[in-house]
């Protein structure tokens, strides 16, 4: 089992008047728990990408022999980036990994043609110049708003900064500098032993609005010691991205730049694990998922606007698919997520959704739905016993579950996602003044 | 060409500050406009179903002979309403012809499993008795709340006003019954010559959120006195409903409880259309599609919150169904409807919304997107000759025109959508209070 180090996420009061610009629950990691990962360093440098002064540039250096895996957004008009990346990685032979991941905020690099790349591949190119490898040794990775050229002058003037800076000890930094409408920075850690060796995992990730991750999230980079073959890597990102990044949403806007990418620096001194059914690698892998998952719902806790956090729990379906289908509906819901930011048990909007998610052969009249612990809809309809003063309660609260059983099989998903609030529209109404 | 009755839609003058409370340059419908139907009489009345003193139940009284087909609404969790009535549509003899329709607002019946089917078929019995027909003769629909029952006794103690009220100038006054969210009635009606005799298409809707359509709005009810027969009605339903309901959005949320119907009185002096492919047919069928086009894009204009009117035209698609299919991703889009609201040209969002809606072969750099006139996007980067301020100056409009571009075949789709701002939030927050 993973250890995790310093404070757990903290449960914060709420204000009564719902003030909507501070995270659900969502505490700013602190600096002491995030162990540093052996053969990973971090620098971060103000370019003035969209605003001065502002830490917007961050340099991942790996050291060499590390093995890197990572999924990507699934949007046809994906960034330059993602297709640089993408290109990048699949030219992987072992005597030249990965040696370095750069990452901008303030300019998404989406939507920009052919120039587009042009840049992205500058920005690698630099980068591998400076350090010293071939430029399909760097990844870059870019967020912020889509459409718009990327200054990459800007960019490459900032990349000795970064490397001057490089640290160990950075990931704080690092958080911080990929923000764009974040509140809060999203970190996380954790230390497992593997025969005797102590392993770290650490994280972090970004995003707030446009989360609808078909892959990842916008972006989430996590890092271990542990020595792992390239195609145990590539099972733990499917495996952690599956049961996280996968599971959320904010607005059900699939970013153009959505990335997550899982680094290997081998350091630790343990042999390589590459039996995907060994205990060690298993051990390995749901510590990244826990990881992965915490990360993940710090973004839905920071949704854009958000006052609520609700898990969404839907069983007895036929197949997991359909369990995420419905669950996506009720999800994106705008008349849903409504309901839950005025606390207000309008229970028959989340039947509407579960009725239009698209399950054709879905009997509605063997449904049940709960809300925390409390019965409202059995037999399809409302429970004779169900008081709308208890829904009201749950309602209320700023962490809510609902439990939808289907009881036409065994299969079940769990998705995280947040209500819909005025400062939701304030926000996006306001994202580029 | 059918002949249009009264005044056009106006445009009326938008407040500099956007004032939501409004809808988007849509006029109540002047009386003198909407045309009586032979054979069709209305009468409206006040029986407490959820406030009191507001006309909340309606009866549309048919004489004997007429056809009516219509649409239900896809979603699994429909109404009770809906199942009696597409129940006692199926039902039908030429002896037995449908004599009466039932409607009241303030409560959906929907989610009321066992309890709210007894309800719908008790008005149906009842309003039977009155009217000296069989339960099966008349079709029930209800809208407003979901989950809660349906106070039957009210509306029962309700069906004799509305008799006493029957006439067949009472359009306006059926379109004000039927309002929920509304924030006007909403009724077209128009004349046209079928070998030299007059016919007439009068219709209502009303709808202005949990709009996603799939089959028909909330509720919409066209009338002609033309003699159709049962299986060219049909036909005539499908012609228009995919043209008008089905391609309009609100908020994406499908109804439990959509219908539309039409209904053909046979009153006037012709000899009944049977034959598909005839001129006489066609024009019928086009005035129909095109009053149930003007109610459906008056529910957008007054769509929940609404501040703008938008116009998406996705052309140059393979098939119709993918030109959907990126057009309602662009409409469903939170981020795109915010940015519409603030008036702000981050058209990078309706990129992202291209991209992910679905169309897995999609070749973006082929793409071109124009802000009505303006050419923003081309070989899926931004246009160099784009200037921001014609971006701005068209998002400034009330009524904007959004024009994909696929360029890979000739397939076209036109959908029709509104913004996404801070009165959604307020209205569907405040709804039950």
């Amino acid at each position: 089992m993973p250890v995790w180090v310093g404070q757990e996420v903290q449960t914060l009061p709420r204000q009564a008047d719902l003030d909507s610009a501070m995270p659900v629950n969502l505490a700013a990691p602190d600096p002491a728990s995030l162990l540093p990962v052996a053969g990973v360093a971090l620098g971060v440098a103000a370019a003035a990408i969209r605003k001065p002064n502002r830490k917007d540039l961050l340099v991942i250096r790996l050291d060499d022999g590390a093995n890197v895996a990572g999924v990507f957004t699934q949007n046809r008009f994906c960034a330059a980036p993602v297709v640089v990346a993408r290109e990048h990685l699949s030219m992987r032979k072992p005597e030249a990994s990965i040696r370095a991941l750069v990452v901008n905020t303030g300019c998404a690099n989406a939507g920009t043609g052919k120039e587009g790349l042009a840049h992205a591949r500058q920005t690698c190119a630099d980068l591998a110049r400076l350090l010293g490898c071939t430029p399909d040794q760097v990844l870059p990775f870019s967020t912020g708003v889509i459409m718009e050229p990327l200054p990459v002058e800007r960019i490459v003037a900032g990349l000795p900064a970064c490397i001057a800076a490089l640290s160990a000890d950075n990931w704080l930094a690092a958080a911080q500098a990929i923000m764009t409408t974040d509140t809060l920075p999203k970190a996380a850690s954790c230390r497992l032993t593997i025969g005797n060796v102590p392993v770290t995992v650490t994280g972090i990730a970004k995003g707030a609005g446009m989360i609808h991750p078909d892959m990842a999230t916008m972006l989430g980079f996590v890092a271990t010691d542990a020595r792992v073959s390239r195609s145990l890597l590539k099972a733990a990102v499917e495996h952690a991205v599956k049961r996280s990044f996968n599971c959320i949403t904010v607005d059900g806007d699939t970013s153009t730049n959505d990335a997550f990418m899982l680094i290997a620096s081998g350091r630790a001194a343990m042999s390589e694990l590459d039996d995907a059914r060994s205990p060690d690698f298993l051990a390995l892998r749901d510590a990244v998922t826990e990881v992965a998952t915490r990360l993940a719902q710090a973004i839905v806790r920071d949704g854009e606007g958000a006052t609520k956090f609700i898990a969404l729990c839907i069983e007895g379906g036929r197949t997991e698919d359909e369990c995420r289908r419905i669950g996506f509906a009720i999800a994106h819901s705008p008349l849903v997520k409504t309901a839950f930011f005025a606390s207000d048990p309008n229970l028959g909007r989340i039947l509407a959704a579960v009725g239009y998610a698209g399950v054709a052969d879905l009997d509605v009249s063997k449904l049940e739905l709960y809300l925390d612990d409390v019965l409202v809809v059995r037999d399809g309809g409302r429970n004779p016993g169900y008081q709308e003063a208890d829904g009201k309660r749950v309602m209320n609260q700023s962490e809510i579950t609902v439990r939808v059983v289907l009881n036409r099989g065994n299969a079940m998903a769990t998705l995280w996602t947040c209500d819909l609030s005025h400062d939701y529209v304030s926000i996006n109404a306001d994202y580029r003044s």
